[in-house]
């Protein structure tokens, strides 16, 4: 019998008889680690515990403190409620679960009739009971004959149908837990007792794999976790999550809207509000650009496709672009720009440049276009027109350190400025054996070494991530997480030492010789669509002052306030603030309510008392809706200027 | 014989035999017109003198005070020159002339050499000669037969192959003066004398029917005028133009540049410098919106075909339009929006709408597409991607009137702003003869109504031009003329009553009942491009203080004034000004040449004395670069933040 390697996270390396299974080798650690086992993970895959070792490799063992673990989980909870629907419908016919366990798991079923509330409940009880009957999970191979008995024998004709799916050659799996008996690749906990904690959380129509023109089968959703906290804090995050959905509340805001129908997918709509939003955003970084020396250009949204074609941007990615425009004849293609970096290279090389014109610092915010397809595309976070805040800086080798300090200190005042707390760094390297990274390895190394260096010298964690540059250079990202967990990635700074070379850029040194400038690609926000759609979630619409849509409401106790409501809002306005008098024949209390669906952050109620003083006695929401004092018209107007200046948050 | 009716400008009706011509019916007017005469004119078209009279119609004498005059005039000189040619260089084959004589004339000749300057001045000489021979111009109708052995016998070989382009059925025609014969439809002037002034302008090489692959030919231009006072006139103005061509301009001041092979044909790029002024002209429509009651929007560079099947602008425009891009195997199809309407309509139509909502004014500096043909493209005057100052009012029928009134002065207020002084205004109704015109008769009547009561009541002169609407609907257009005479159509209003009902837009009225919504599309600068173009060709490039990219070069004398050069500059920047240092290691007076060739309207140049007082002594190249009096540095910020602030001119 021969043996193999198994290397552990530990550094020890165990030497095993080949076709150990990762259960055995959990046991062999430690007979606690192999209780708690849920899957094996090798060269970053899962792995289920009854897999057999053929060849040495590093194993980590899965337990319920690993958060992949929760994917084992629901995947098991899976096939626990497929047992439990067939204990108590014994006609359904099982077809296929989920893919992707991250959140929740799901079965489809053929019944004769979809599920009922009452039937969910019932569901749920038995697969409490299965999990009492603590049954280990077992796998087996099986031939593609074996599995067509099998299942033809238990009814099962939707399960024979997916066989045929499976490729010749392609391993056919079993597991069994107790009686239950399903088509899986894997991998599963030890024993259904291991699920700590689970829920159903709906019933709903779908189609036979999803094409509509097929049957409708009864799918039904659930969730699981180790624990029961895990649980509970999982449901609260997803009732948090609803609250804050950047999809409802921007519609409830009256800030943007989507529509497939009319205008086209991914396309989103600014309603005025959400235009005074995003000029708002685009003003303060208008400011920033200015300062930190950048200079606006305006580009064309389309370009002649051979711009990309240099840039190596088509046809490579010719799947997530929308197909060219063929004009005269098909002698000229144009491209919705994928990127802007293309058309600011060619305003660098419209003049001839020196050194001491370096660093040249080019700005707009230029909207790219990603064909993404429909099933990926979510509100604002995922369009398919994107108006990225984008700036590529050009300067010489030598500069790179210093401008890329400035780009990650832009970066992280500008995420500080919306109190974004929970902000992750990555350095994104090429992985040397993927070949889509263009250009000298050796020129990678030293962009890599130099993000690192710049990452440290500010002080900042970052994780590396091999495999995640662009296919020009290494990167640094900065994620935020937002109110479900998700992390999003929002700004971004690329070093790029490729497309200068591509479009052949150059500069005279001052060495009188020529020589090739570096590109620094940066976008604090990413873009404004999704940078918005985070920013609405972030603030659940409660937005600070300074990018409020409205931001006093003045509200008349009665008809005979009106004009000193019009004479307070007239103050703001010229002021340069955005107030609105609400003179509409409702009692008051409508009113009010109105203001606080509308999230206005600060509402003046003006009556006689008011009037006579010629005061306001502003409510300000994020101070909790208390009455403050009453204050003059003029003090209140200097109040809030300051702020906005300010940009408080 | 038969007779008909001659209608006359005066009123006048003569009754006169078939057949006769029309410097015949000149001549029954009166002598002096007769002598005078250069043309008619019926229905709009230049009739020749010599053409008989079919039917009844109305005539006009045109003569050489009528600006169309001149092109006969024009025309009857490029004749003369190919008669001169004729004479100087025996074996020149004629081939054919221009067909557009607003500005000139031209001939192509089939020449052993090239025509040098000394040809010109020659063939000019000679055509002298020719005009004081004093010949009449006659017209003859022959049969194409006649007419090839004509050209034949004359050696005239390019003339016999011009004569296949004439299609069967249409009258041949030959025009004789003296011993010259050519091929024309004419008009031309009574005799070669009326040819006041002219002036050969160049000869160049010109492709055999402009195709490249034909022969080369020589062609040789020139123009001519009914006095010499005319000709003077009109080479100043191409002088003066080619020193303000906004194109050229645009190159020397680094404002924008366009690259058909890199970024693709009438694509504007806009470089930092340009991209300041656009967003400064920006900033200044956007105070002036929020002023008057308009809400931003941002919609979506494309659409889906079907907005603009419904518009009416698909496929009916589909010739000037980028084709639509088809998405997932065709199920979908995109267009480069040609019109930003169908987007602003469905921002109306997102939600229900009552009276009180109304006037809705959704105001976006959209970008649309047009394809233009390359040949048509110019510069910023003519582009394929056009960013429109858009704005789309929705309304009662009631606020028609009122919001109309608005909006015609909001146009004015624009132009007068740039001190725009010829600004002609025209009121473009629909032709009831054309089919193309939307909509219901009886509301295009009551919309042109609608607009002559508003101009009227503005105490506006405006020109009627019947046929010129918009296919939705009557318009009133701002025109403003250029250096070279040339005139512009830059603001517009259009009122609307059919894309409301295409859309099927409603509103609640003060009723209780729905009803539907009128439009007003409008556009004070039509596009920023065509603005800018000849804003730039206007100011000649020299901008206005507020609309200078860079308003003020601070020039040190010598080294050590740097530091003072920085502190004035770090004052100007603080105020939100345009200014910067030239700490360049050159002289004084080749700083102060470049301040000049950039246009910067202010220069302090600063040595010991204004270190000393600490003034500045700012050199205004509008007041003609006299030394100002000197002046304290912040007397000098608030001059210059009050006259931007008060966009002087």
């Amino acid at each position: 019998m021969s043996t193999i390697e198994v290397g552990l996270p530990d550094g020890r390396t165990l030497e095993v008889t080949t076709g150990i299974t990762v259960l055995e080798v959990a046991e062999q650690i430690g007979a606690g680690l192999a209780r708690a086992a849920l899957a094996g993970r090798i060269a970053g895959s899962l792995v289920d515990l009854r897999q057999p070792l053929a060849e040495s490799c590093a194993l980590e063992i899965v337990t319920t403190r690993d958060p992949e673990g929760g994917d084992v989980i629901r995947h098991s909870a899976e096939h626990v409620m497929a047992d439990a629907v067939k204990r108590l419908f014994p006609d359904a016919q099982v077809d296929a679960g989920r893919s992707d366990h991250s959140e929740k798991f799901q079965y489809d079923f053929r019944t004769a009739n979809p599920f009922s509330p009452d039937d969910l409940e019932a569901i749920e009880a038995e697969m409490k009971k299965i999990l009492k009957e603590k049954s280990d999970f077992s796998r087996e191979v099986v031939s593609r004959e074996e599995a067509r008995q099998i299942f033809a024998e238990l009814g099962e004709q939707l399960k024979v149908e997916r066989l045929a799916d499976i490729p010749d050659g392609v391993e056919i799996t079993l597991f069994r837990h107790g009686q239950f008996v399903d088509l899986c690749r894997g991998p599963h906990v030890r024993n259904v007792k291991q699920i700590g904690a689970m829920k159903l959380l709906e019933a709903a129509g779908a189609y036979l794999r999803g094409d509509e023109s097929n049957e409708m089968l009864q799918r039904i959703y659930g969730t699981a976790f180790a624990s029961k906290d895990e649980l509970k804090a999982h449901l609260e995050r997803i009732e948090e999550a609803k609250t804050r959905d950047h999809r409802v509340i921007g519609k409830q805001l009256g800030l943007f809207f989507l529509s497939a129908e009319t205008v086209g997918s991914g396309l989103a709509m600014w309603l005025p509000k959400g235009a005074v939003l995003r000029r708002e955003l685009g003003t303060f970084l208008e400011e920033q650009l200015a300062k930190r020396g950048y200079q606006p250009v305006i580009t064309p949204h389309i370009g002649r496709v051979e711009l990309y074609e240099t840039s190596g941007h088509y046809p490579y990615y010719a799947d997530s672009q929308y197909p060219p425009v063929s004009v005269g004849d098909g002698e000229e293609q144009y491209l919705l720009k994928p990127m802007n970096c293309p058309h600011h290279i060619q305003i660098y090389a419209h003049e001839k440049r020196s050194y001491r014109d370096l660093p040249l610092r080019l700005a707009e915010f230029g909207t790219c276009y990603r064909y993404e397809k429909s099933g990926e595309l979510n509100g604002l976070t995922r369009v398919r027109a994107l108006t990225v805040d984008d700036a590529h800086i050009f300067c010489t080798p030598e500069h790179v350190e210093a401008e890329f300090t400035s780009v990650l200190e832009f970066v992280q005042f500008v995420l500080s400025t919306f109190a974004f707390e929970d902000v992750r760094i990555s350095l994104s390297a090429r992985d040397p054996d993927d070949d889509k990274y263009a250009g000298d390895p050796a020129l990678w190394d030293q962009a890599e070494a130099t993000l690192a260096r710049v990452l440290d010298n500010l002080g900042l964690d970052y994780v590396h991530e091999v495999g995640e540059a662009a296919f020009y250079g290494p990167k640094v990202d900065f994620h935020v997480t937002d109110v479900i967990g998700r992390a999003w990635q929002l700004g971004t700074a690329q070093l790029d030492y490729v497309l200068p070379e591509r479009f052949g850029l150059e500069y005279t040194g001052a060495d009188g010789q020529l020589h090739r400038p570096v590109m620094i690609h940066r976008a604090p926000f990413g873009s404004f669509e999704r940078f918005i759609g985070i920013l609405i979630e972030h603030f659940a619409g409660d937005f600070p002052l300074w990018l409020a849509p409205v931001q006093v409401a003045i509200l008349p106790i009665t008809d005979r306030h009106h004009d000193y409501a019009a004479k307070v809002a007239g103050a703001l306005l010229a002021a340069g603030l955005r107030a609105f008098v609400d003179d509409r024949s409702e009692k008051l209390n409508y009113k009010i309510r109105e203001a606080e669906l509308q999230k206005i952050p600060i509402m003046c109620v003006v009556g006689d008392q008011e009037e006579e003083a010629g005061t306001v006695s502003p409510r300000v929401r994020r101070a909790g809706e208390h009455r403050a004092e009453a204050l003059a018209v003029d003090a209140f107007v200097e109040d809030l200027t300051g702020r906005v200046a300010r940009r408080e948050v």
